[in-house]
């Protein structure tokens, strides 16, 4: 495991050099709409990983955000799942507040998880049974906060529409974020800065984020407590126990 | 003028270094609601910066966030505008995402604006006819984008409720971003990453952001086009010249 460990730092670390220096030959292409965007930097640095997976263990499935990679029939044996850039919106317009994920599954099961913040250097990563850390440093576990005593990071729509009560939940809590990158968003509560986020996500989206919430003990789930599917976008619910907790009692159905 | 720059950037320098060491000793009253906070630190920088001001300039008058410093009868003569804390709850919750912001003001006139990054290092600084700059490097001024080819700062209040059609507007940008700073919302503005910021704001959370906005040819102003009081908390709109004439036709006064 710790020599798989080195070995993702390292992909990854090349990974974001490759970002960095790339930011002046962007193409941009849209997906489902105008700004759902696709560059030749996501797909260059998925292709990029999965070369350096499938060098290290040729047997590993992969399930990745860009064409042709993103369906699974199951999570047997080991997966890699990737977002070569989660948060293509931020990359394009920004240039920051972007960052790649990487998560190994294990027979369904979350052994380990990256999140890399480029822009600011900062590596978030660890796994089942092993800690939470920020690049070499580990991170301490933050306090199981409620709603009321924290931020909430929620998607736009969701929160804009009041689906399914969500606004108002929002309301409830100390205050709302919205930072158009979901790994950044799981961050903030890895840190304890945010106690929960709501959104509509796709597998790479929460694959790594998971690993290292649950290893805080936090909970993550589908929005009404099912299982994730790690099959196709579908609402989620991450958060301190305590916040994900009042959050599930108080989601309206309806909506 | 560039004596009185030289002085401010080391004031905040210093108000920065104070701060960095006092988060172990955080004493937090609530103001005018639970999520309205002020801490010990908030009142010490505000101090600390005054009697700086004073011993600069006995004559100038001081328009500051917390007690005692928040209304001044007109703008004539010097006028320094000082948020210590701008984003308290992110302060106090996150330990970042913060800033302090300083303007100065002569006659009415913006001169000079400052707004410290304080956990990262960054100053945001500039000032009438003298351009706008990260820490030592000028920064360049952003493409006049539209609505629809940039990121939207909202106040999550006018855009969960849809006041003055305000979720729309934002649901015609690229993404809608909520930061809970509303100096860090600006900065996003002047670096070119959102193209507009609406919110309901103080004196202090704008005066020195829109010396460094208009510098840059970009409008500021109450949401309705009117000017802004520099009296009162009021609806505020800031972005590119093509961005905020786009906004300010689509708001329903209705809302």
């Amino acid at each position: 495991m710790e020599q798989m460990i080195d070995h993702i730092k390292s992909w990854l670390e090349e990974a974001g050099e490759k970002i960095k220096s790339s930011q002046q030959t962007l193409t941009i292409s849209q997906k489902s709409n105008r700004t759902d965007l696709v560059t030749n930097v996501d797909r260059n640095i998925q292709n990029f990983l999965i070369e350096k997976i499938h060098s290290f263990d040729p047997e590993a499935k992969i399930l990745a955000e860009e064409e042709g990679c993103n369906q699974l029939s199951d999570l047997d044996g080991r997966v890699f799942i990737i977002d070569p850039i989660d948060g293509t919106l931020n990359f394009v317009i920004e240039g920051e507040n972007f960052c790649i994920m990487l998560a190994v599954y294990e027979s369904g099961v979350g052994k380990l998880g990256f999140i890399y913040d480029v822009m600011r250097n900062e590596l978030f990563w660890g796994g089942k049974g092993i800690g939470v850390y920020k690049n070499d440093e580990p991170l301490p576990r933050p306090a199981n906060k409620s709603l009321s005593e924290g931020l909430l990071g929620v998607n736009s729509y969701l929160f804009g529409h009041n689906k399914y009560g969500i606004r108002e939940i929002a309301e409830s809590s100390m205050g709302t974020r919205m930072y158009g990158c979901a790994g950044l968003e799981l961050v903030a509560i890895l840190k304890g800065n945010h106690i929960a986020y709501i959104s509509n996500l796709s597998p790479w989206d929460y694959a790594a984020g998971n690993v290292l919430l649950e290893e805080f003990g936090m909970v993550t789930s589908g929005l009404f407590g099912t299982p994730l599917t790690f099959e196709k976008r579908e609402y989620y619910l991450a958060g301190t126990s305590c916040a994900y907790a009042e959050i599930a009692d108080l989601l309206k159905k309806e909506g």
